[in-house]
């Protein structure tokens, strides 16, 4: 059961080139994506009404799309405006389309009712499109329920046993350092934790000049339902009072992390790692786009075979312990989301007529 | 749900060299095929009745097979006739034997009620037995119900699409013809069509002398329940007057083609092109068998697709447009032929005791 | 379904190496063993009580296990000893852990009710711990259910089909020889046959001297519940009185084969075949371990086309016939043991608590 009526992440739009057609699944429905002559991104059921073709197979004509089984064309609206041999073209008839905003390389798509979906809602994290910050857009698939990811994001204490060598730094961070705070909010949560006089970890290490000074690091992750992430680190000369507000000598990081749900056991994993320090060279990001997929395929390792874990027994439990009440938060609050929707007049079904 | 009382191609009986095993699925059944000692062609149950073992796994002994796991051995009938270290055996021990019937290098078997195995139902295509038409028997297997290709071969329109570059030439043979007339007939359909002055397809201009000069093209197909096609293709010097009659300097081909279900979702497709034109060198049917084999691998890529569209989603209903009559009607005739059969008395059950 | 209390055979113990994890399923359950720092063997639920994650991604520490996500740590008897970053642990927080046993270089493991299990139940095979006899421990995966290996070594016709070439020797065997005895016992049954003045089978034959010399062959085997079996096997010089017991001149084997249910479908397959007439070289139990296996896969090729015709049809029975005499009885006296342990108290759940 997913959220309906909110934006995902569907793609980045590089994966978009001119014409090409990309076949994708979000929300368990099979899609396709293209980019239509105008510039105009569209997004219709990957079905063809007729006798049920891959319309990816198909080919992009303008802005509509043909499906090169019987020659069917529709419009990007999904409505099917030819019908070889045909000359009276029912009205109804074609197939459903999404509404898709482009926005900071992104691609968003609503898949609920689409007489409430409204651009102004999508989440808008600044770092995305302030040219200060710079990164390389990143792509993973899970074979994981999405939520097993906002998990494992929620919980830093993973850094220190998953990615000791790389992400982490140290066991010690799991012992040592506290959630300054967890504040609980209506849309996820934001969580703070420090951890001061440490040696900088592997990834940082790499891209800095001082690799053995000591410092103060500081994450600040918040999640927002359904599933996007951004995670504001801050690594400051140890001692040098950053906890107090003096950031002076600090480098920062942000993450920002967009989970779509691909079907109820695989995730698209959409994400970008910025920094505010690299010159016009990208060779910084090149190296941190490194570190972070050799950190996130060790959290995919683990999180892949926990979702074999709940799929081969279904009443296994997850059980809560004292770090967990971040992600317990968030999926308390994402539950009664999914409820209210559900509760609330049904979506309409946009038959395919 | 199959149609069980008729003839279905089982092989082509260069697949039963003497002595070696076939292991076949038929209408779901796992069966072997062999050809005995005597010549005989032996359709059984792929499954000793002892401990389940493969006979396929086992060994022809003159007629017989002999499970190598435990040693029981069978008759052409399908009767046990013996079992190592025991002295009697039970009369009606055996496993389920069907009737085979080798016709023009095919093999077809009854499924259905054995009492009502006619061989003179067995459809005769007379090319298939005519010296002066030649090809090179082939086959294709199929990640597909077989009424997806029936379906495929009842449209001609698709050749515009799938095959404007094999088997088709051009799309305009999507919208400038129209069949001549559409027969529907008890036991399938007959469709004619005719394209006027057009290029030679890319399979045909292959193994012309003038590969430019226009051709008027006809195409006649007829289907037959369960699911036979045979397709006369005429390619006749345009305006010449092919359409009343004069078939000076025109070109014929025979394509008679049998989907047999392997399973409800699988399909044995065996297919032999024949032409009436090369001499004794068989360099022409190379070409054309090449050039057919292109040709179905985009069907079958379109059509293996659309099988995996009806599985995923049980509720999708296909939408017949207008060039779809002859295949509805196909449909049609075939669920009244299953309805009448499952309405008769039941096939009995030949338990294997 | 499976017995529960009853030892099984899990691992031999060169699979644990210090330090190294083991993930292993038996009955169904995924298990972790390894080997502690203190030499004690430990399984447990291959799964933390936490997330979900599994132990044996994991990392031993002493006797103990840490969970590599979020770093709880569990003793060998599964419970939690340590959440980093919370002080109180409830005392009843852990995984479940099995009793095991390390005897004859064999890990046994006990599913059932733990109060039950008893190391004194431990069947002795006095052939794995006497020097007299030698051989190379093994190990084979079946995609299969236990018993069907099980009715495949209750029934020696089989060496004459399957084996003639390695383990039999010739299909006479199955013909000319009967069992002597079949002792139908209350935890399985015994069986004897003699093949009088036969050729030495294949295996037998590269590891004596004189391989053309006719023997007197004679299999003793004893199947014990839940799926253990003993061989032992004589081979002595034709005519020489053996049946009467004289032995001299003979060769013996001894067989012992363990077969450990891993799901319904699969099975851990555990062997060593001892033969008391090689000196301190080993080249003859080399010599049989490649006969065995050879062997064994003609049997697997065999038995697991048998699983999958079980699967494919869940209404086929198999059909005893005469030769199937001990293999019924021990089915039977299976079912009455697994019959009285349901009816019995029921297995005391094992929270994870």
């Amino acid at each position: 059961m997913f959220l309906k009526n909110c934006w995902y992440v569907a793609a980045w739009d590089h994966e978009l080139i001119d014409g090409a057609m990309l076949a994708r699944t979000i929300l368990g429905q099979k899609l396709v994506f293209y980019k239509g002559e105008s510039g105009q991104i569209v997004a219709l059921d990957d079905r063809c009404c007729h006798r049920g073709a891959r319309l990816s197979m198909g080919r992009v004509e303008g802005d509509d799309v043909r499906c090169m089984y019987h020659g069917l064309k529709f419009a990007p609206s999904g409505q099917c405006i030819q019908i070889p041999g045909q000359e009276r073209i029912p009205p109804k008839l074609g197939v459903r389309g999404y509404p898709v905003v482009e926005r900071d390389h992104l691609v968003w798509i609503w898949m609920g009712d689409p007489a409430l979906a409204n651009p102004d809602d999508i989440l808008d994290l600044p770092y995305m499109h302030d040219p200060k910050w710079k990164g390389i857009p990143a792509y993973l698939h899970y074979d994981a329920n999405y939520l097993l990811i906002v998990d494992n994001l929620s919980d830093f204490a993973h850094l220190a046993f998953v990615h000791t060598n790389t992400l982490g730094g140290s066991e010690e961070y799991a012992f040592v350092t506290k959630p300054v705070a967890i504040e609980r909010l209506d849309d996820g949560f934001r969580v703070e934790r420090w951890h001061m006089n440490s040696d900088p970890p592997p990834f940082h290490r790499k891209v800095i000049p001082n690799k053995t000074d000591k410092v103060d690091r500081r994450n600040i992750g918040r999640m927002y339902v359904p599933g996007i992430f951004s995670l504001e680190s801050l690594f400051a000369p140890a001692g040098a009072g950053a906890e107090k507000g003096n950031l002076e000598g600090a480098r920062e990081y942000r993450n920002c992390q967009f989970m779509t749900p691909e079907t109820e056991s695989t995730t698209h994993f959409f994400w970008v790692y910025l920094n505010n320090f690299e010159g016009e060279d990208s060779n910084i990001s090149r190296s941190l786009l490194a570190s972070l997929i050799e950190g996130f395929m060790e959290d995919k390792a683990i999180i892949e075979e926990q979702q074999k874990v709940l799929e081969e027994d279904p009443d296994f439990r997850m059980l809560a312990v004292a770090a967990d009440v971040a992600l317990s938060h968030f999926r308390w609050t994402l539950e009664r989301k999914i409820e209210a929707e559900q509760a609330a007049q049904p979506t309409p079904a946009i038959a395919a007529e």
